[in-house]
Parts: structure tokens; sequence; C-alpha cells
């Protein structure tokens, strides 16, 4: 093909996992390589307004969409990036950074080019990538496309980002586009494993009375989300870790809360810890997922499902894929319902509900709120505040919970059917949700993007809300405003002034963000208030931004017992 | 002393290395340490709106008061700063990077913490920081001490950024005050080289008719500008790079103008190029500043003076503090006086001028601007915006000019005496200067500080704005409205739609940062409406930030040069 090169081979693969938007912004060495962007019509440029942001971005594309892609320039703009590519390690997703370098010429000369150290070393930052990403490439012009589709295939298969340094004549050398498509995963199933664990299962099963199912995040990064549904609606009882909180139906009758160790409410420990036999799927329990490791779980008890191996007790089933693993207990569940104690299994609305969370009919619409709503005219704390918020998700919402007073003030609201929960409480950067939320909200048009997000973190990125109005995102922002870092004031320091952060007029910020574009910014200190702007919004195509007053001292619950056990862990000498 | 730990020990060292704010954002793993910078009486915290700004602070602060210091927490927070502290190094600006981490006890259980990867390995981050620090230590509770005095004095000496990785725990350690000062740099010149030097620039200046000096930033970050004006002092024809725009009285009668080889004015290509003898003092040759290593300098005719080594022609002289070097050409130049050209050697106004640019009597307040002032009614260019900004520069200003066309539209603009400039042309990280700027202001509030930046390189740092405003300082800052990355269009896609940005009304952006703090925001697209912003800001003690409306695809000559020679170094391929 004339004028083929291997920018336009690298754009052709990412087009092929599916990659329609590419987040970045331009720098003198990647100018050439947007240049193919803009020509590709598949490929959509989303330029921001800075790299981390950027990186966020293209992390929340990747949660909602399968892979993202970020283009940064060298040094400068991948170093500002960084942070963002290594949340997207710690969490599991895949995203892929092209960084556009000066031509090989430029680097073998060795000067004191811009955007370097001036030391004539131009590896530093490729070296610094190697420890945050799981593959890295330097192109060249004699093997980039082989050396692309290494990179792309381990990206999509280990679901944790790559690194591809592109110069940028390498970007504009000549090339042949694919003659076929990326290598698929190779099959991972040994069949006699699979065969070795059914059968282990079989007797298992049959002494247990009581199973619970628990599931957290890897099922979603691995696809096996159908697989766990499948278990799911045979109406045995599960939870999820808060990470984990988007693989399952929140409404769905088996459904038994979330599972934080010591900080769960008691039922939904004793329905998991005392469980004669636990299926976990998935499951990485962290410091801020577990209570601080306070998980009480039996290995003698459990079957462990990992993304290629599976355990039951201490034998070990491999290689074994997750969604034949979920498949075959299911199958046992089933074979072995009748002495099984199971959520409502023979009643008809349960079955079926959870299958496809986003999509299916059944379900919830909206959660059973608690009985005493607040009256109209209470002002505004962390109990109202959460309250009203969750009364107030739909099907159909994708909800954003930044890591703090969000997060936790949402951990024991079920949200309705067909809800997409996102959050990040591994890496747990602060302000990562609302450039995450431009990301999810062009991978997924068909959804209503609702973040809840502090004052403090949303000074972290404050500056993508002019990227959501520019694109137009109908997304429901709310900005818990109470003049600082609360996750902070809880751990240590409640009256510290380093706690504190700058005041802004956050309702002004959406027409300073926005010229001319249509949105709107709204105060709310009273329920009443809080509950005509979530409701107004859904009524309007622009944005909405909800700058929710809470008293400066006030906390969620779950936030409050989760600090204590922080400051507890950071005073711990041993 | 009671209660002391090495926490305290730390900020007793960087109090005594003259830092007094300390830069960053709390995070659970700093958060203990922060309570001893409350309680420290030499240092105050200035929390930031985000990692990478506090990082900029820390560095635009070490610009002016000779070091500066940043606090982040483990991961998101030092990964999100990394850009910033990559920064320094490459521009040789000494800041301490605190990094608050997992007490060590965590550390060694290697779980799943929050901020960390989640596979174990807390050395990730470290590593990353050892590419772009120069020294590093990860601190311990048995050896905290001797590793910070060992870390800080190289930062000091190499004038380079340093990282300290303080675990909550060690933070806590009981510790000794330190008993005496850190050691002092050790005195570099062998006198038998200094003679030697002596000896020969005797032998060459009597055959010199045309002497010049080339002199760029390294005088300034070896603290060797005494020196320096001494010898310029003379009358001796110089001029800088425009990285070393700072070094020099710019109103002195032997100032040239700037060197930027090929793109420079022929007149000071002339008098720089054509010298029998030139002196180069800290000179680094950069892309950006050299038009792309377009200089013509003939090794032969040449005394380099650097950090701790001369050359004169192919002959070095070593050790060789650079003190000392220019003092020793100070005394060859007045022995030779009667025979070299020098700038108004004899007349009164220049002698004395420059021996300090900040301070000193003498020199000139304002520029001498060109005839053809615009009219008031004209409307706003690149030429006439960067014409009435000149011309508003009052000694006691310090000008941050991000790179862009702020940069190269004040290249050809003379500042007057007395005027600090601060810009970042190696690593040339747009957006650098507005969190600068807090740092400088805070360092030298004696000062008046101004800032240029184009609009899209403000937006990637905005969020400063804030903090600005929350410490009230009166900085004036001229916003250049053009819709997008004018420096980008120069060298690549003029009319490409990466090139575009987010279109914001940043006149509104000052009430909605500064919730009730006086400040003004104005729009300006004639020239009289700048002129009267700029003159008005003047006469107020808050902030002014002026948005400056120039057409799309208007670009300051000296950006159109350089940006063509930009696009054929990313085309060139050998």
């Amino acid at each position: 093909m004339e004028g083929y090169t291997i920018a336009d081979y690298l754009l052709d693969r990412l087009s092929e996992l599916g990659v329609r938007h590419l987040f970045g912004v331009p720098g003198d060495f990647t100018l050439g390589f947007l240049d193919h962007v803009e020509a590709h019509e598949g490929i959509e440029w989303v330029g921001c307004a800075n790299e981390l942001n950027a990186g966020y971005a293209a992390d929340g594309y990747a949660r909602m969409h399968g892979l993202g892609a970020l283009s940064t320039t060298f040094g400068v703009g991948e170093l500002s990036a960084v942070n963002a590519v290594a949340g997207s390690y710690a969490e599991h997703v895949p995203v892929v950074h092209v960084v556009g370098a000066p031509t090989t010429a430029v680097q073998s000369a060795g000067r004191a080019t811009h955007h370097t150290l001036g030391d004539g070393d131009f590896g530093h930052f490729a070296r610094m990538a190697a420890e945050v990403t799981a593959t890295q490439a330097v192109l060249t012009a004699t093997d980039a496309a082989s050396q692309i589709d290494r990179a792309l295939v381990e990206v999509r298969d280990r679901r944790l980002p790559g690194y591809l340094m592109l110069p940028a004549d390498v970007a504009e050398t000549p090339a042949a586009p694919p003659t076929a498509p990326l290598e698929p995963h190779p099959p991972v199933t040994d069949p006699a494993a699979l065969q070795a664990f059914r059968a282990a299962l079989v007797e298992r099963m049959s002494k247990a009375e009581r199973i619970a199912v628990l599931a957290d995040i890897l099922v979603h990064r691995l696809d096996c989300e159908p697989h766990l549904h499948r278990l799911l609606d045979t109406g045995v009882p599960h939870a999820t870790l808060l990470w984990g909180r988007r693989v399952v139906d929140e409404s769905a009758l088996g459904y038994l809360g979330s599972y934080l160790g010591e900080a769960s409410d008691p039922e939904v420990r004793d329905g998991i810890e005392s469980a004669d036999l636990l299926v976990m799927s998935g499951v990485q329990f962290t410091d801020l997922t577990s209570g601080f490791f306070s998980q009480r779980i039996d290995p003698e008890r459990t079957v462990e499902i990992r993304g290629e191996a599976t355990r039951i007790g201490g034998t070990s089933y491999q290689p074994l894929a997750m969604g034949d693993a979920l498949d075959a207990v299911t199958e046992a569940v089933v074979a072995a319902a009748d002495s099984l104690r199971l959520a409502g299994a023979d009643s008809g609305p349960f079955a079926g509900s959870t299958t496809d969370a986003a999509t299916a009919a059944g379900g919830a619409d909206t959660v059973v709120v608690a009985e005493r709503a607040p009256a109209a005219s209470d002002a505004l704390g962390q109990e109202q505040l959460w309250h009203e918020v969750a009364a107030s998700i739909r099907t159909g919402d994708v909800v954003l919970c930044d890591v703090g007073t969000a997060y936790y003030g949402m951990a024991n609201h079920r949200l309705p059917h067909g809800v997409t929960f996102v959050g990040q409480p591994l890496w747990a950067a602060i302000g990562f949700t609302l450039p995450a939320l431009l990301g999810a909200a062009l991978a997924r048009p068909d959804l209503r993007p609702v973040l809840l997000i502090g004052d403090g973190a949303a000074q972290l990125t404050i500056a993508e809300l002019g990227t959501l109005l520019r694109h137009r995102i109908p997304a429901i922002v709310v900005v818990v405003d109470n003049d600082g870092y609360t996750i902070e004031r809880v751990i240590h320091g409640p009256t510290a002034a380093y706690n504190d952060i700058a005041q802004w007029d956050w309702t002004a910020l959406v027409s300073a963000f926005g010229r001319s574009i249509p949105a709107v910014g709204v105060r709310a200190e009273t329920v009443g208030e809080l509950r005509d702007a979530l409701e107004s919004a859904r009524t309007r195509d622009g944005l909405t931004l909800v700058q929710a007053v809470v008293p400066r001292d006030d906390v969620p619950p779950t936030l409050d017992a989760l600090g204590k056990v922080a400051a507890a862990a950071n005073r711990r000498t041993e």
C-alpha cells in the first residue's frame, strides 16, 4: 500500500484490539504519528489537558472496553503519565503507552536534546517504564512489526500495560499492512486437570451444606463474568471484595454484600467465613479491601480459582482456565442443588438476573432505600449524601467512586441491576476517577457516567473537566466539598493544616472550563437541594456538577473504621 | 532532646541548607512526618493541588533560593512528581524529594499494600528515581542521620536532585540533633593549575584584539555570578544562551544579545563567533538554545570554563573552580585592557552596573522600546503582545517564560536591569512555569512575579492557580489565548485538530479558583487593553490574570525559525 508506514501498522493493530480512541497530549516527537491517527478511520484522537489525565482516561477506557491506548512525547510527556501507567499495572488494566521519541539519528548523536536529561542517555525513561509495565519495545525500522505484535499480544493476554517507544523516523518508515490477525491466546486448560478438578469438586460438594462464592476484580479482567454469572444464577450465596463490585449484580437475591474482612457486615462475614465450601474466583486481598488483611479464610474449605490454576485445599489443578473452572463449579452446584442452601433457587425472578449485569432484563432497577429517608430540609452530612446518591443511581449508569469518602461512603449501599462500578482501591491514586470518566464515557456512550469524588481529590485532576465539557459528556459529577483530604484526616491529623486545601468555587468552574458549552453547576447544602440537583441532572443532555457541602469533620462509618486500621498499620513496627 | 526524631533531624538539615518552604501533597504514609513539619519553626508546609505541580514549585523555589524540597507519598505521589524531578536533573536544580513510605514492617511483609503494584516489591519506585536523581537513600532507623547528611551534601554540591525514602516508622524513630554543620564543599582549585592557567591566559590575551564572553546557566547554578559580573564590568562584549539570560544584566553596555547559533542576530553571532578569544563560562549547548547545534565556535580560540575544569584550546587546567578561573580572566582582561576592544571601559555609567543584577544601583530600570510602538487601538498579535509585555517589565520583577511562544516571543526583547529570568529550555516541559512561579514567589517575596504562558501550556498545570490565590501571590499572569499548542503547530500540523485544545474562559478561572480572594481576570484583544491591564496590575496587591487573545496562526519570528529546524530534525534520518 502506497504511503503505509509503521505508524499505520501500529494503529491497525490497536484498532484490531478494539481501540477506537487514543488519549494523549501532542509533542513534537509525536506529531508525525498523530497525522496517521487523524487519517485513521477507526481511531479518534482525544487530546487531554495533561498526560497524567490522559493516562487515567486511557485506563478508564480500558476498564470499559477491553484495552486502552495513550500517546505522549518523550521524557516530559511519558514521565507525566507514568503514575497512571503504574496504576494500570497494579489494577490489571491493559493500556498501551506509545511514546514518540527523537529520531534514531538524534538518539545516536547523543547530544543535549530537549526533553532529555542532557547526558546523552536516551534509555533512562524506557528503563523506568520497565518497572511498571509488563512488556516494552523500543521500535526500530527493521523489526517494528514483529515487536508491535509481540508487545500487543502480551498486553492483551496478561491484562497489564505495555510500553512502545516509537522514534519519529521509525513511525514514518514504510511497512506492509498485517496479513493475518494477531495470534489468539492459546487454549489454557489441560483436559486431565479439568477432569481431576471436577471429580474433586463432586466429592467436596457432596459433603457441603453451606456453600458461598467470593468473587473479585480478576473475574472481570479475565473476561470471565459470563461464567461467574452462570454460577451465581444457581442462587449460590455470594459476596465480592470492594474492588470487585462490578462483577456481580448487587440486587440479586443471592448477593450477601461486600466482604471486607473484619470491617464486613456480620452477616456477610458469616456467610463467607463460615461456609463449608467457599469458592473464591479472581480474588486478590489488598490492605484496603480486606480490612488490612483481616480476612479469615480456611484454605482447607476453599476452592480458589485463579487465572490459570485452581486449588482445592492443598491440591492444585493446572493449567486450568478460570472460565472452565467456574463452569465446572456451576455443574457441581446444579448437581448437588438439593442438598445445598441456595437463595431462591426455584423462584422465577432470580434466575437469569445476573447473566449480564449491564443488559439483561430482570433485576432491580433501583435499590431499596432505607426506610428512614432523610427529610428534604435536613442539612447534608456524609450519611445523607451517600444515601441520596445511592438512591439516585439507575440501571445503565457507570458509577466511578474516587478512593476516599466516595468509595467508602458508597461501600454499604447496594447498586441496582445493570450498573457498572469503577474504583481503584489498590493503586488508590486520588483524583484518578475524573479523567477515567472521560475514557469510560467515550468507551460506552450508551451509559450515563456518574462521578463521586472529594474536593481534595478533584483538585489533582480538575483540568480534565474541560475535556469532559468539550466532548459534551453528559456526566453527573458530585464533588464533596469539605475543605480537605478527609481520608487523610481520618488516618492522621484531623485538624492539621496540611490536610486543608485551597477553597474553590466548584460550580463556577463549569462555565470557566466550558466556554459557551451548556452545562450546569449546582451547590447543595440540604438533602432537598441535592435530591433536586441529582434528579434534574437526569433530564439534561449536558454535564451537571453538584458541589455537595458537608461538615468538615464528618466521615462515612466504613472509612472511619478503615482509617483507624490504616493509622495503626503506619504505627506498627513489627 | 525529648521527642526528637529522624523527621526532625531531616528538617533541621534542610533548614540549615536554607529551605524555608516544603512543597507537596499529603498522603497517609507522610502524615506523621508532616506533623514534624508543622511543628518546625523554620519550615512552612505549602500544600499543592497535585504532586507534579508541587515538584515544579520546589524547582522554582530552588532556582531562586539555592535548594528546594518536596514531600510526596509512596507510589502514586512520587510517580506523579517524577517528571518535575527529572526536569530538575536536566536543568541542574537541587531539589530534595522526600517520599513517605509504608513502615519497614509493612514492606518486609511484602503484601498487596495500597500505592504499590501489589507484587510485594517495594523497590520499583526507588529504582525509577535512580534514573533521574543524582543520589538516593532508603532511610533506615540505624543509619538515617548519616544517610541524610551524605545525600544532602551531594544535592548541594552537585546541584542535582536527590531522593530520600522515609518509611513512616523511621520518621518517628528517636534521634539526636546534628552536633555540627554539614561538611562544607572542599576547596576545588589546585594552585598549580591556577598558575598555569593564568600564564596561558596572559599569553593568549596579548595576541587578542577582539575578546568576548559567552555565559550560560551553569554560572548561576555554581553560584559564580559575582565572579562573572566582575569580568563583565570590564566592558568585555558578551552574550548568553537563552538558558542563561538571568546571569547577565541585559541593559549593560557590553551586552550583545542572545546567542542562538544560526538563529542569532547577525551582530551577536559575529561578536561571539569572530572573537579572537572567546571565554565561555558554564555553557551547555542544547538543541533549542543553539539553533539545533548550529553554533560555530572554534575550540582553538576558546577558553572554556566549566564546573571544576578549564580548557584553553586543547589544554586542560584542573581542578580549577569556575570562580577562580573567572577571576583570573578578569585580571588578565584588566591587564590587557588597552589593547582590547571593550565597551565603555572608561565611561562612568557602565562600570559596576552588572555587579549584582538584582540589587546594584545603576543600569536601566526599563528597556528602551522600539520607536514604532503599536497604537492602542491595534489588534493584538504576537509581535504587539511581546513588545508591550517587554515594555512593562520593571526592575525587581522575576519573569517566568514558559517554553513556547512566551519563551521565544521574549527572546529578542532585552530585560531591564535587576530582572530575574526563569525558563526551562532543556527539559522544556510545557506548563512548568505556573507552579514554578509559586515556588519562586515564596522564595523571593520581595520580587514581583510575572508569568508568560500559552493557553495549551497553562492547561497542564492550571490547578496551581488556586494555590497562588490562596497564598495571595501578587503575580501578573499573561495567558496567550490562541486555542492551542502554537509551538507544535510551528513544528508540524498547523491546522491539525490534535494541536487544538479545549476553550476555557481564562478570566473566569480567577474567581472560581480563588473563592472570595481579591484578584482580577482581564481579557485583552487590543494593544490598549493589554497596556491598561499590565499597568493596573502593578497598582494592585492581588493577582492579575490577563487573557491576551491573539490570532490562532500568528507566531513569534524566533519560534518560527526554530520550529522549522526542529521539524527538520524530526525528519532527518542520519
